[in-house]
C-alpha cells in the first residue's frame, strides 16, 4: 500500500475492498486500512490530543456521542495539539521560574539559540538545507521580509505576478510593497485569472503570463497550495519560468508545509514563508517559517536588519558593525520567542519519526478514499473544485455547493454530528484529512455524516415529522 | 512615603532611619521599609516566582543558602515569571485540546480577538489611549514597521537622528531603512554624541542637533531609557524639537515600559515600540508592543499591510479591498500568537492592581536607597554612570568599573552570593530594582554582597589563606 505518486491510490483502495469482499464504502474497509497502516511511522494519531464531541459547540449529543472523539478534518486551518506540547511548554516555564535570565545560556535548550532546535526538522519538511531556513515572526511578516529582499523594482522591471484569487493577506502585502516603492499597485500588480467558467489555473497559463510579462516582471508570488481550491501548483515549472525572464519566485507555503512533499532547494525557489499552525500543529498564531535559497546567502541582499541577524560571536558587541550570519539566519531580527518555539518543537518531534514522502503516500490514499466515498454525490449536491490529479493537490478537497444557504445548512448539520471542517465564503466546505493524524475511519465517518447532512438539508427533520 | 518626583526620596529614607535610631545602611531600615510598604498595591512581589539560589549556576552554597530566594535585580533584561502565567498558558492549551480550531471563536477569551485582552492595560502603562496601541510581533520588527510609516525620505529631508551609543539592533534598523530607500547610511545617519569625556547626553545638545539638522531631518529615534547608562531622556522636549523642524519622533521604549511613567499620547510621540520581556515580565522572547499616535490614524499612512489590519467585519472576505481598522490595529499583519499573548496578560493583570505613577514613586525610593548604600564605594571601586537626578533615570543604576577584568571578577563574586545582575561589555554592571517586585531587602543584600565581592576581588581568598 504505497501510492507514492497517487496514481495507483484508487485502485489500491478498490483492491483492498475486493480482498475483503466488501464495497469500498463499507466501514470494514476503513477498519482494515487503519489497522494495516497504524504501525507505520506515517501514522502518528496517538501523538495528538483529539477533541471529543463533548467540547464542541454545535454538536447534538444524540448524533455525536459526547465521549467520542470528534472527526477533525480541519488541520488546514488549525492542526491538533501534540500530546507533548504541554510538557515542553511547562519545561520552559520551569526554567524561567528556576533560573530567570540565566535560562538564556543554561540547560539543554538555552533560550538564546533556542531556534536551533527547530531548524533541521523544519528544513527537512520543506526540502531545504538547514542553512536556508529560519523560524521566526509570522507568515505575513516573513512575506514582507522576502519582498524587501527580492522585490527591487528598477526601471520597467517592477511587476508582481500573483494569482487573482490570492489569500487576502498576501494581496495586501503585494499592494503595500508596491506603495513602499512609490508605485501605483494598479500599474504593477499582475493577477493571473482562471479561464472563464473555471476555478483552477493551468500551469501553461501561468507560464504564458510570465513570459508575456517578460522583463517587466520583478517577482512571481503564489500560494503553493491554494487555500480555497486546494490546487497544488507546479512550483518547479513556475519558478523556472520566473527565472527565465529574470524575475524572482517567492512561495507562500501556508497550506503546503506538512501537507505535500516540498523540495524548495531543488526547485530553486528564491524565497518562501509559511505558518506553523496548520499542518505543522504548533498552535494558534504559531511562529512562522522562512526560507531563502542558499545561492542568495552572503550576497549583501537588502534586508530589514536586526541584532539577531548578526553572527552569534559579535551579536552582543553593540559596536554598530553589521556582520550578519552567512545563511538565512541573517534575516532574523529579534531574540526568539521561547514558548512559541517549543510549541513547534513538540510537533517537529513527531514529524521526525517519519518523512514527508511517507506522509504524502499516506495522504494520497486518504484523499483518494474521501474522493471515492463521495463520488456519487458529485454533480448532484455538490462539486469538488480541487484538482482530480493527485499530484496537483494536497490532502484537502474543497466541496462547492450550489448556494451559500445550502452550504451553511450542510455545515451546521455536519457540526451536529461531530464533524469539524471549515466553511469559506460563499459556498465552499474544505475537508482536509491531515496525513499525520487523520484515519480512514475519520474519512468514513465524515462521508456518512455528509450523506445524513445532505438529506437533512433537503428534507429538514421538522418537516418530516409534520408529514 | 511618597517621593512622587524623586527629589525627596533620599531625605525620606534618612528620616526613616533616624526614626528607627539606625544608620540608613542598617538592615533594620530595609526590614522596616519592606514591612511598611508591603501592603501597598505597588508591592506585588507575592505575585511572582522568585528563583531560589539552588537553581542558579555560579552560586556558592556557603555564601548563598540554596533554599533562599536569590536577589534578582535584572528585570531590565528578563522580568520574573508571574505566578499566574502557567495557569493562563495552561488554559489556552486546554482550549486547543478541547476545541481545536473552534477556540478562535469560543469561550471567554476567543483567539481571534485575543489581543484585545492586553490592549487596555498596555495602553495604561505607556500613557496611551487604547486605540493607539497594538500588541504584536517583536520590538525590532515593530521598529521597522514604524519606520516604514514615518521615515519617508523626500528630497533633502532624509536624515535619521539617533544616539551614538544606540542599542545595536536599533542602529541596524536605521541603517537598513536608509538602504531600503536607496540611501547611503553614511549620508543620512546622524548620531548625537556625548560631550568629550562624558557618558550622558544633555537634552540641550540633542535639541541643538535637531535644530542644526533642520529640514534635512526626517526622523528622531532614541531609546527612551538608555540601555547602558540608564539615562531617561526628556521625551517631551525632544519630540517637540523634532516636530519643530518637521521631523517625526519614534521612541524605543524597551527599557522604559513598566519602569517609568510614560505619557506617550500627551507628549505627542508619533510612534513607539517596546518589548514585554523586561519590566513587563511576559517571558523570554515575549510579544512586542507598538504605539501610533491617534493623530496619525486613518490618514492613509504607508504601512506594511496584512489581513489582520483589516476591519474585523471584512477580514475574512478575501476580496482584496484594503479597508483597514481606523486605529493602531491597522498596523497588525498576522493572527495573534495565543501563548505569547496570555503570557503577557498574566503580567498585565498584576500591573492593573496599581498604576505606573505609584510604581514610579516606589521605584524612586528603591533606587535612591541603592544609591545611598553604595555612595561610599563610588570613586574608589566604581562609578555610577547613570544620572543622579531621579527624573533623568529609571530604576537602573549602571556601575562602571575601572577595568573589564575587575568588573568581571566582581560579577562572578556577586554570582557566588546569589546576586543576579547583568554585565555589559566592557566594564559595566547594571543593577535594576524592578519596582513591581524588588524589595528594600533585595537592595540591602545586594549592597552587602557587593562589599564582600569587592573585597574578595581586591584580595582573593586563595591569596589570603596563603598569607
Ligand atoms: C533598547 C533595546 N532595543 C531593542 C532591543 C531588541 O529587542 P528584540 O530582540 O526584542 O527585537 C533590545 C533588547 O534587549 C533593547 O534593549
Ligand atoms: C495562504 C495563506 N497565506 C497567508 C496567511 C496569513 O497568515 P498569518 O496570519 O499567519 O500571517 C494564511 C492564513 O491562514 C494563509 O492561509
Amino acid at each position: 500500500l504505497a501510492a507514492k505518486n497517487g496514481i495507483g491510490a484508487k485502485s489500491e483502495l478498490q483492491a483492498a475492498a475486493q480482498a475483503l469482499g466488501a464495497s469500498v464504502a463499507a466501514v470494514e474497509v476503513a477498519d482494515h486500512l487503519d489497522k494495516k497502516l497504524q504501525d507505520l511511522a506515517s501514522c502518528q494519531r496517538k501523538a495528538f490530543l483529539v477533541p471529543s464531541n463533548r467540547g464542541l459547540s454545535g454538536t447534538d449529543p444524540a448524533l455525536a456521542r459526547p465521549d467520542e472523539e470528534c472527526v477533525y478534518l480541519v488541520g488546514n486551518s488549525l492542526g491538533l495539539q501534540p500530546a507533548r506540547t504541554r510538557e515542553l511548554v511547562g519545561e520552559e516555564l520551569d526554567k524561567w521560574a528556576k533560573w530567570g535570565v540565566n535560562g538564556h545560556f543554561t540547560g539543554d535548550r538555552p533560550w538564546m539559540p533556542i531556534d536551533e532546535n527547530v531548524i533541521e526538522q523544519s528544513a527537512a519538511i520543506v526540502g531545504a538545507e538547514k542553512s536556508e531556513v529560519a523560524v521566526m515572526n509570522s507568515l505575513t511578516v516573513n512575506l514582507h521580509l522576502l519582498f524587501v529582499s527580492f522585490y527591487r523594482p528598477a526601471g520597467q522591471r517592477n511587476r508582481i505576478l500573483y494569482e487573482a484569487s490570492a489569500f487576502g493577506s498576501d494581496y495586501f502585502a503585494f499592494e503595500s510593497q508596491a506603495r513602499l516603492h512609490g508605485l501605483d499597485p494598479r500599474n504593477v500588480l499582475l493577477p493571473v485569472k482562471a479561464r472563464p467558467g473555471e476555478e483552477l489555473l493551468h500551469t501553461e497559463d501561468i507560464v504564458a503570463a510570465i513570459h508575456a510579462a517578460g522583463d517587466s516582471l520583478a517577482v512571481v508570488c503564489l500560494g503553493t497550495v491554494q487555500y480555497y481550491t486546494g490546487q497544488y501548483f507546479d512550483v518547479e515549472s513556475i519558478t523556472k519560468a520566473a527565472h527565465a525572464v529574470g524575475a524572482k519566485a517567492i512561495w507562500d507555503c501556508a497550506h503546503a508545509v506538512g501537507n505535500v512533499d516540498l523540495k524548495l532547494h531543488q526547485w530553486d525557489v528564491d524565497g518562501a514563508c509559511w505558518c506553523n499552525y496548520k499542518y505543522l500543529n504548533a498552535g494558534p498564531g504559531a511562529i512562522g517559517g522562512f526560507f531563502v535559497h542558499k545561492k542568495h546567502h552572503d550576497q549583501g541582499l537588502p534586508l530589514l536588519a536586526g541584532w539577531w541577524g548578526q553572527k552569534q560571536a559579535v551579536r552582543f558587541n553593540m559596536d554598530h558593525k553589521w556582520d550578519p550570519e552567512v545563511d538565512a539566519g541573517a534575516w532574523r531580527l529579534s531574540n526568539p520567542p521561547v514558548l512559541q518555539t517549543v510549541s513547534l518543537l513538540a510537533s517537529l518531534e513527531i514529524f521526525s519519526r517519519t518523512t514527508m514522502s511517507e506522509l504524502r503516500g499516506r495522504s494520497m490514499l486518504l484523499t483518494a478514499y474521501l474522493e471515492l466515498l463521495i463520488a456519487d454525490l458529485v454533480g448532484k449536491h455538490l462539486s469538488v473544485i480541487t484538482p482530480e490529479c493527485p499530484s496537483s493537490r494536497g490532502c484537502q478537497l474543497s466541496l462547492k455547493f450550489q448556494e451559500e444557504s445550502s452550504c451553511l445548512a450542510t455545515f451546521a448539520a455536519l457540526e451536529k454530528r461531530g464533524i469539524v471542517v471549515d466553511h469559506r465564503k460563499p459556498n465552499v466546505i474544505r475537508v482536509a484529512p491531515a496525513p499525520l493524524y487523520n484515519s480512514f475511519n475519520d474519512v468514513h465517518k465524515f462521508c456518512t455524516a455528509l450523506r445524513e447532512a445532505l438529506q437533512e438539508v433537503a428534507e429538514p427533520p421538522a418537516k418530516r415529522t409534520k408529514v
